[in-house]
């Protein structure tokens, strides 16, 4: 994806040698004439798959979720990170260890809105260390849905998220993988 | 705006007697098709203002930024609550009153993403408290640029945010007013 790669190299920004900074059109800042291209990718790759809706998780995967929902025409779900009033309490629930952090959490979808008729497509952000996706894959699966795949933006494809993932077998396409940053 | 009274009649449930919930097409699962709705009612109601950047705050703000700024073809940005690494050091920042959890957070915007040239348009699904407004409304000053106005989905109208957004010369335009839950 040319335009995704060369709005990478011209904006994107390097902090401390790990850290790639795309937040003037991916996760702070919103580019949405890109997000639409995005979208349209994933709806040309995953064309045939028949998907009934997509999954991501809160915060930065909301917006290219939603973008991307309107080429399959199909409601998004977002997992919550925290546990608030204002969600079900039967919830299906994904384990996901931060390694900022250093500490597990819990992402939920509630039971209504994931069933085992669903045909179920993950979209998030990055690709870095897996952990995010194996935990969204958790809800999938005890929804007793289908996991047809995962529509990733970036793949830091020099850390080990990709092979974890793709070792669980998720199908992951990823958009642009980067292979280095220096 | 009938199409979202009728989701809301539908769709909506009470809970506590005081919490509306809207998750099955706003802030959990996301109707693509209605939020597409909105962002083209907010494009109706705001197009003569010439706004140059939308504003929210994370997270259930995103998806309808992302969505109704494809109506005005501009950026989107949405505050962030937490400090992160991938924040930017140098911010504007507003200050919101949680009365959920009794205590004051901060929301930041980096200023890269802001300018004094910017007509800015404040999109939020909910207005209960208007404390997230006021906070976004900082921002906005901070940033010196134009507060064109606030667009919200839904307003609790017999809750003291909206009395409180409009004192402090926000023009606020909601989609839905709800006089009572009961």
């Amino acid at each position: 994806m040319d335009i995704l790669k060369n709005k990478i190299l011209e904006e994107g920004r390097v902090l401390d040698g790990n850290i790639l900074k795309v937040d003037s059109f991916l996760n702070h800042q919103l580019d949405v004439n890109l997000l639409n291209e995005i979208g349209r990718e994933f709806k040309r790759i995953f064309a045939k798959d028949e998907i009934t809706r997509i999954l991501t998780a809160e915060v930065s995967g909301i917006a290219i979720a939603a973008i991307t929902a309107q080429y399959f025409n199909v409601p998004v779900v977002f997992a919550k990170k925290t546990e608030s009033k204002n969600l079900d309490e039967e919830t299906f629930e994904g384990n996901v260890y931060s390694y900022t952090k250093g500490k597990q959490y819990k992402i939920r979808v509630s039971k209504r809105y994931m069933s085992k008729d669903d045909k179920v497509l993950i979209i998030d952000d990055f690709l870095v260390n897996g952990q995010a996706l194996l935990g969204l894959k958790e809800i999938v699966d005890e929804a007793q849905a289908t996991l047809v795949g995962a529509g990733v933006v970036i793949e830091k494809g020099f850390q080990k998220g990709g092979e974890l993932a793709r070792d669980n077998k998720i199908n992951v396409k990823s958009l642009v993988t980067i292979d280095s940053l220096f």
